[in-house]
Parts: C-alpha cells; structure tokens; sequence
C-alpha cells in the first residue's frame, strides 16, 4: 500500500495511538450495515429499493441512516434524478472503492470461519450452563 | 486463501444472504474495541491491565465484555494462574491468530485514509449548515 494519505496531507493516522482520529474510521466501516453496503455497491450504482432488497433484514430508517453516514464520510455518492417519480440512485465514490479490497479479505475470513467462531460460542455457553446447573 | 472451512464442516458462509450466519461473524468483528485488542494481542498475552493501558479510553467494564465476547468466540484464551495476588491472563487462540492478516490490511486503510474522511465530513456538515441557514 502506497504510504502517503489520500488527502494529500502526509498525515497518516495510528489506531494503536488512543488519541487518533483513524480509530473513528475504524469504528465506521466497522458498522455492519456500512461494510455490506459498501460490498454489494461494488458492481455499480444501486436504487435504495434494489440496495434494500440486496441487504436483507434491515428497515428503511436504519438503512438510511447507513447511507447518510457513508454519504457523510466519502465513501458513498447519492444522486438525485429529478424525474416522475424521483429516482435516487447510490454509488461508491473513488474512495469508497478503495474500501472493497480489505472489507473482502475481512468477508472471506468470515464466510470460512464461521462454523469454528459459532462451535466455540456453543461450547462456552455450555460451558456456562453446566456451572450455573452444578449442585 | 484456503477454500475449507477452518472448523472442517465444509459449510462456507455467504455475507450477501441475508439468513447466513456469517453476518453475526460480520458484526462480531466489526466491533470496535474486539478488533483493537485482537491487534494489541498479536505479540503476545498480556495481563487485563496492560491490554487496558494500550487500549486507552476504556471502562474497565467495557472491556471485560469486549474480552468475553472475544473468549465466546474462540478468538481469545483467558488463563488464570492461582498465585497471590490472582494473575490472569488474555492471548490469542489460533482461530484468533487467523484475524490479524485482514484486521491488519483495514487497519492501514483507516491510518492512510482517515484524512479523506474527515475532510470528507467537514464538507457534508458545512453544506448541510449553509442548507439550514440559508433564508
């Protein structure tokens, strides 16, 4: 990875450092609804119906405010056509698109461990279970 | 990236279906202070009060229930030594290990994009105020 900032700035930022603004990022695209976001956008512009559909579970309210805050980061450009009815379509920004290579690693990790993390999870709830139940 | 699943069920998740359990990984990982202490882990265990002190602005009981979660999950090993005064500490298990490589690449993306970003938000905020304000 190239070592300048985007910005041009020459700031780069360090999440180990409690003072860093990158910590903020790192809590944003850690947002659950943000990041698939981000990944179903990767094939091109979307409408919120189509973007809805695509994210499943999720109520228009909740999704919207996803939307605003990636719209509000950068990451997400949102266009209005000033047709009948109005149609408003979403798509990645060119920062945006940078996101998509490390959120498919971080996806890829968690399609191929997800059995392991939900085995250990059933496990230490009985794990639990039995020391709450023991006489 | 190796196509078996580390739990060797053969079961493979899939983020954009929306009823794969791989979204609760997703959401797991996503949290803010789990994939910090993951990375502060990566050189080895450490006592709750050092892994406090590098993660920086934490309640104590915060960041307990990050550290239970992450032992639910099997990311992370809680030992116990039975010494005056009681000595506990917190590493990485092998499935946790496994985070660091795609924590590491979003990590670098948010230290080298963070100025983007809150540029970006300025902007939105500074709009939105003219939006307001204008008569």
């Amino acid at each position: 990875m190239d070592t300048k900032d985007s910005a041009g700035s020459g700031f780069v930022g360090n999440v180990f450092d409690p003072n860093c603004p990158s910590r903020v990022v790192f809590a944003r695209i850690g947002d659950k609804w943000a990041s698939l976001v981000i990944q179903i956008l990767a094939d091109g512009p979307l409408r919120f119906s189509e973007l809805r559909a695509r994210v499943g579970v999720v109520t228009p309210k909740v999704l919207t405010q996803a939307l605003r805050a990636l719209e509000r980061d950068g990451l997400l450009q949102r266009t209005v056509f000033a047709q009948v009815p109005p149609r408003v379509d979403y798509e990645l920004t060119p920062l945006g698109a940078t996101l998509l290579e490390p959120l498919a690693a971080l996806r890829l990790w968690a399609e191929h461990n997800v059995s392991a993390l939900l085995n250990a999870r059933d496990a230490y709830d009985e794990a639990r279970d039995a020391q709450i139940l023991a006489p």
